[in-house]
């Protein structure tokens, strides 16, 4: 069987709406129709991603309904807040899958406290590799892309959360590269500034990501788990390195760790556990949509530590926004993806 | 059509390999056979080459008649002087693409002087884009991958030198990324020492690469071209930015170089010139096969500047030796390989 | 009071060699004796250290008695293990300054557990910031001088655990630059591998600051702080970033959190607790000696976080062990060290 | 003798008002006044330049007469074309010392065709190390500070112009962090859009460093030298690594050049040529005053290479500023000062 999907971004010119197209551009079901941008509409894609050159031609038109009407797909990649609206006017036959934060959050009070404004709804959640979520997004013509640091921070923690390894008050300290802040030009973020330079931002619970790590985890049991999330900013482009601990339950071995961990993703295509003794690095998943996964215990910290690897841009955005839509639409879930990462 | 072509990779656990190894991956018609290496024969691959997820399982062979034999092509990415002796033991029959310099100079001397050790020979030359090498090397059974700095070098200034916009006289300055130096551990090489920091090294003509540009380029007119070429290492693991330079010959407007290179690589399907006023960029060609150009002329100081970017490791070794595959093995020449380069 | 202190440096070729040396060239009572190497011995420092300008014609020596002796201060810059040895033979008048790990555990059994080999013994600890200490340190001709990730894990730590706002159950973790792994060559720490990636190691208890940051810990409280320590390695060549948390004991404020903090240190030359809302960032400390920290609660979370920076080549090892000699010698505590950071 | 110089710069919150303050808070003979700024009046200085601990209480005043008055010596880091109606407003006696371009070149019509706007006029050039220019400057109540790219490239080539060792056509590619490049926030600037990537820009001649190049080396030849300048943005924060070369003029073996280039800089505190065969890198020369030069030949292309590393923010900006005051005020140069980089 061969289809073909017809597709718009929206949000091309970012890097999230770029990560989309590049991987959209070797899915071989796909054809790329509109490219939508806010500010830079009007202007050729060329000179705004210049490692897209088969697009290099392309002009950007203006976000809105007329411009997304008519394809199979849309994917919004916008700034957060911005979802909403456009999602509302676009018929309940078109995949549409947001990859930015309007939808993620079941609770409006977590949204409106976190993000501002009001809350948009709630779409099915794009992380098929929770448990029964792949069948929630079969089909689905809503989908939610989950925030990269959720994606990471929830496959590392959550075989031990979900068989009761730890108790459910967990520490995660997340490395990030840059290019999860976004295109937008900030003091903060020039090179400048990053090269040369660690440091943590978002500190005491107050980063966007919290509540979405606490609501996948506490989906995994019984009652609320309790998460301390901080973000910190490294010099690099991509890639996140989750460092995720919480408090062991009673006597549990490393070797069991890894077991648990091991069989909890046994079919999961894009998860990798790795062999004890090997540490995830972000370098290996750049790239890819490949999530690499490790863990231990501290017997005398008396905690389980897990270490996850995702790019942020790919497993961590446009690569789950693309395995979302072959879900969504019944492909073969791997395709135009890879578990192959670039390195060095 | 299909068919399956069975590879073996020589030096699996290097860059080199690694890059031949992440692009056969996704290569549809190719199936990975024997994996050797020097000192790490015996180890699974997984932890030399995280990023290559589905060979993590693989065990490394020595590299031997025996365990290269029985494929369709064998990729040989070893140290510099160590292919002559394996190749001659390959059957004619055999594809034997060389990532290393061994046969890539036709001149003996200029090998000894440059390399040390005596010449092993001279096979066809895997630069396709330079005219009349594409039915070189379709059916070759021995191809010599070009060397990486070469490759930009030669594509950059190629164009204004053939059609003699410039005096056979060329001044490159290329900045590279790490990678292109291998994965033997070296102090120079350290991140400590490389981050915050470019370097120049083997100035004045005694970079082993120097020889090789010029035979490139002298094979493009009638008598020498000088080739005054600076390698720089700067603080990235892949990349490499030629600078070149070339006096004007008489009067050369920047429109009528760039419409010169244009037409000369219309039909190449790897090599960009970008629209007028884009430069090219690094980042751009990450991971890629692509090689970005532009062009332009400075009429206060008479000379042609043409800059071009390519992954040292992609089309400037990996890929090229996968593009030379399907060349040699009649195979659609853009196999497993792409134009999209991984940014940010 | 002028006085000239000689000054002798084992290990001079060596990252913690070069950066004592760099902080000496600056230190207005200071001459420069022997400058002392194992394998490089022989050569000149220029080559090796070519950011030591003055020092570039100096030949390195032999470590021994002969060489070292007739100095007034021995700096140890050696590799773990080999500085017992050397100090023994020092006379007990010369004041030897020991960079390494040999003298800084006081439980022989945790020495041995982590280093292996048998424990060289205990000397004063250079940490003058911990309470009591710099009065340890005042006349001293033996000192310690503390690991990088123990100094900025501690004194980011300290001031919460020995005021009670914390239970005595701490997580940490800590990325670092790679100059803390040293200068010898090895694969994955080329700037290839370590650009573009960040990666946990020495996971699970296991890295050998491990104890001493225990030590450290619980010198402040009756009992055992139970520490949790992962160090992350993150792309660039100088800097610790800590990011330190502990579960709250009863209704602690951020701002009472803060003010803890304020009071600790308020007498310290060298620690500057930032003001509310602004995180330590490891470029602004970049070459000097200075601490930044922060603190906050999380109350969702329950959890204490604190976050420190340092260069962990300066104040995490060079500078301290200047700050130390002159805590020996009597002289002012800062001379040769400040607390500007180059940046950006 | 001892004298306490009253000093205020304005643009304190940017990359080179920042190291210029970096700089005076070392220099002993200064005492730091007025910090003022354009938009970032009426802010602490602690969370924009958060590595100059001593003046985090500070608070930048506006940019005016008022505020810049009553000061020895008042030190201009501002935006191109902003310095020239603040000077006029300074009496005669202040020791003004503009680090931006707007007194740099001679030729009205170069300034003009370059930057835009009208020529303010030309002040002393604050390039010590040019023949005869030390003694223009001692005593200087106006100087203008080079750019930092016309430092390295014209110290580079200064010994082969100015000695005839080479035609007065010269090449440089000068590879540059992106400190130079300002603090301002541009998309192209993000570190993002940095790390991993090189790039040229300013191709052509065009860049406006390009007729202050020649006009160095012009001084130092009758005629005009023609010079081919190319920048590169590579990704690091700080230093340029000038890579230079020209036709050599008859037989000219790298030990003469060597030897030219060493006595013709052997007076200079903040010259060093290196031993034979050592090659400038910029980590070596990172925040300090020194510049690092090596020369050879390539007798096969008949061209002089000469390759300089400065710190572009110090050496090249801050520093020179420094120095230039230490000469105008009579002064030792080096006050404040260091050859000693920061390294690894």
């Amino acid at each position: 069987m061969h289809m073909t999907v017809s597709v718009a971004v929206a949000g091309a010119s970012g890097y999230a709406g770029g990560e989309v197209l590049r991987l959209l551009l070797g899915h071989p079901e796909v054809e790329i129709g509109a490219l939508t941008a806010g500010s830079n509409a009007g202007e050729l894609l060329g000179p705004l991603q210049p490692h897209l050159v088969p697009l290099a031609g392309r002009r950007l038109e203006a976000t809105n309904l007329e411009t997304l009407s008519g394809h199979d797909v849309v994917f919004l990649a916008l700034p957060h807040g911005q979802s909403g609206e456009i999602a509302a006017q676009l018929p309940d036959s078109t995949v549409v899958i947001d990859c930015g934060a309007d939808f993620r959050l079941a609770d409006a009070a977590a949204w409106e406290q976190f993000y501002g404004g009001s809350h948009a709804g709630t779409w099915p959640y794009g992380l098929p590799e929770l448990p029964g979520q792949r069948e929630v997004l079969a089909g689905a013509t809503r989908i939610a892309v989950p925030g990269c640091y959720p994606t990471v921070s929830t496959l590392s923690l959550a075989p031990a959360v979900a068989e009761g390894l730890v108790d459910p008050d967990v520490v995660v300290v997340a490395a990030s590269g840059t290019s999860g802040a976004g295109k937008a030009a900030k003091t903060h973020l020039l090179g400048s500034e990053i090269m040369g330079n660690a440091s943590a931002y978002g500190v005491g619970g107050v980063h966007r990501h919290t509540p979405e790590i606490t609501q996948n985890l506490s989906r995994l049991v019984e009652g609320t788990v309790r998460v301390s999330f901080t973000p910190l900013l490294v010099p690099m482009s991509r890639g996140i390195l989750a460092t995720c601990s919480a408090a062991l339950r009673g006597d549990v071995s490393a070797e069991r760790a890894h077991a648990v961990y091991t069989r909890f993703y046994v079919d999961e295509p894009f998860v990798h556990v790795l062999p004890e003794g090997q540490w995830p690095q972000t370098q290996s998943v750049t790239g890819s949509n490949a999530v690499h996964l490790q863990v231990t215990v501290d017997a005398a910290a008396r905690r389980l530590i897990a270490v996850g690897a995702v790019d942020n841009l790919a497993k961590g955005t446009g690569g789950a926004a693309v395995q979302c839509m072959n879900l969504a639409l019944g492909l073969s879930e791997g395709l135009g993806l890879t578990t192959v990462g670039i390195a060095p």
